[in-house]
């Protein structure tokens, strides 16, 4: 199970609200919005996906890799935690 | 009309696009998809939302800015300046 | 004359104080402080180094695109916008 | 001792050079070098300290974290992993 399983109907509740906002997005081009107004609302949209991120990194830290670190029969731990970084470097330039 | 009037299909073709990519999101997350792999495709979303951004900023400059610069009655130029200044603001905190 | 010559001082002042962070940083790894800690404080001068970047680009937009916008002969204010829609950027992938 | 130990001098290496590129800024501004140009070095600076905080982040979850949650007699694995997490919400807003 991932890290999130716990938080799987949370995650996709959020997830939904995101998929409406980029529809309203969308809504706002079709209606000729002011693009300052569209900018101010996909930088909403990024910080909502943002936050999904950090909820994730969270669950992923506390469960996949706390698990792997507490398993003596697993080497893993170090392998994940130099995962971890390299997703949170993704996060960072994107 | 806004700065994208020029591009407005371009955008809402790339909007559809992330709102497909967010709902692609839900079914990895109703399907258990490991933790990491979820944060790199939200990562890639939040790319792809800061490209729409970055072609949003550029025709707003590139058309009211440089408009409101041209018009001889026109003294918004300053005021658009700062408005898109703090739009990128807003981009770099999300 | 660069667009941020009016405020010459003030971004002097500005990083010298950044350079008095990343001293500061210097110390604290020396002096064995918790990587949380070290962490906090990266965090903060990245958002010093930000905030000169939003004044830059304020002032590179206010006088050298708008002039270039307003002065008849020049055809340069086009690729000016391109060009600082590419430092915004170079921001955001940093 | 903190999680970056091991690589302390490896990371005061890295500040220095930092310390020295905002010494190269601030030469920049006071010769009126073009904003475009300045903003291109302010971003690689970003990057550099970026470079370092996730340097730390790996070196803290694969020492303080990992530790924490090998040590029977520690319940603080769970808050390490929280505190980790909110070092990368500073990050990513910063």
């Amino acid at each position: 199970m991932p890290g999130y399983a716990g938080s799987q109907d949370e995650y996709l509740t959020r997830l939904r609200r995101v998929e409406g906002q980029v529809r309203g997005l969308q809504r706002m081009v079709e209606g000729d919005t002011y693009c300052i107004d569209v900018l101010t609302q996909v930088a909403a949209v990024t910080k909502a996906l943002q936050a999904v991120s950090l909820g994730l990194l969270e669950d992923h830290l506390a469960h996949c890799v706390l698990d792997a670190a507490r398993d003596p029969e697993s080497d893993e731990a170090a392998a994940k935690v130099r995962e971890a970084t390299d997703a949170v470097a993704r996060l960072l330039r994107s």
